[in-house]
């Protein structure tokens, strides 16, 4: 068994402080995190509030037994702990292989510090092997996929094994750019953002502020640029 | 009784030719387009279809023997026909009193033709004096809200009378942003478009192809600036 996903997961939960609001992500390295910050808290005792990005994570941590609020409830977000599905040098990301990608970067929006863990595999030169998932507007979906197919931007609809379009936690159907190699990723962040029908899409750019690399035998840890003074 | 909602109405009416696909807005000056439109196919025989941009009007349409059509089963739209609440001189214009302005402006981007009829009290030489409605997630809405107050934009969440949030046709909530000027609209539009939250906002900016204005004796035409060859 690959312990890389375990590695990253567990050590992100060492970053969790008593007290704070912790944004919680989604996805099979987050699950590490959230068994190993549920065993603090009921072992160390931490007391901290949970902000989740998905019901499944939702329902994971009501099992855990770690609290949870809802973001509105709350100030601000301390620290998020959260996957990505793919990651370049420049710690800039695509999440959304899991649908939960706009309340996931809603929660990363409001929060100070933005952590992801992710595995040896998921890190490449530049981004784009992973598709880059468009969340949309049900409505006039058709006309929006011929609209992408025309600028090059390779969509496909994202069905489920009945073939009926995914429908998202917040009612949204998913369309998969599958793009090989994001060689401007602002200027297709700025496209898609300004395209009506797209609610978000799945390019984090700017976002993380610390990227943890699980190995199978350990960890290691990607920082911002500290610029000179 | 004031005849300029009538007299736009009717003669956007004229503007349909047989066999067009056509954009049915929503609102108050649209019932006399509708209205008139079902007259003309009643008593001219005139064959249409139609695309609908709220459930309201859908519903409309079926009383009235207008045939509809879902958006993602035509090709293109010839010609909409729509309402807006505000519109400048330059013909940009705020839409969305009746919190069906997505679905419009999905309706409008797919329109090789977009006419907007109004009365005479709804031009403005500059926008703002009607809020601008922005539609959003509702996951994370109190956040958002808090920031755009932050940058003084004047949000308030549109509530019903039982004081609950308005839910729009697409499952969104809308924020009113009371700015009484909009200087920039531009600017402010693409601040909005990056806003991760942000489903849609209410500028219509660089849409509308012709502006019709009703009076209470006629209407007048405002057309787009023709460039000198």
């Amino acid at each position: 068994m690959n312990n890389s996903k375990k590695n990253a997961g567990e050590y992100a939960a060492t970053l969790v402080k008593d007290g704070m609001i912790v944004g919680l992500g989604t996805g099979s390295t987050v699950a590490y995190f959230l068994d190993e910050l549920s065993r603090r808290i009921k072992y160390e005792k931490l007391s901290i509030i949970g902000v989740t990005t998905s019901t499944k994570t939702a329902e994971r941590a009501q099992e855990l037994g770690i609290p949870i609020r809802d973001i509105d409830s709350v100030l601000k977000i301390d620290l998020t702990i959260d996957g990505a599905d793919e990651v370049d040098c420049y710690m800039n990301g695509i999440k959304g292989g899991g649908a939960a990608f706009l309340m996931e970067k809603i929660v990363a929006k409001y929060s100070k510090r933005v952590v992801w863990i992710i595995d040896e595999q998921k890190l490449h030169k530049t981004l784009g092997q992973f598709s880059l998932p468009v969340e949309v507007v049900p409505f006039g979906n058709g006309q929006l996929i011929h609209e992408l197919t025309q600028h090059h931007l390779y969509p496909k609809l994202r069905l489920n094994t009945q073939k009926q379009p995914i429908v998202t936690d917040l009612g949204h159907y998913i369309v998969d750019l599958d793009l090989k190699q994001i060689d401007q990723p602002y200027e297709l962040a700025q496209y898609l953002d300004s395209q009506i029908g797209v609610v978000e899409h799945g390019l984090f750019l700017d976002i993380a502020d610390e990227v943890i690399i699980g190995q199978d035998d350990g960890y290691r840890v990607m920082n911002k640029l500290q610029k000179k003074m």
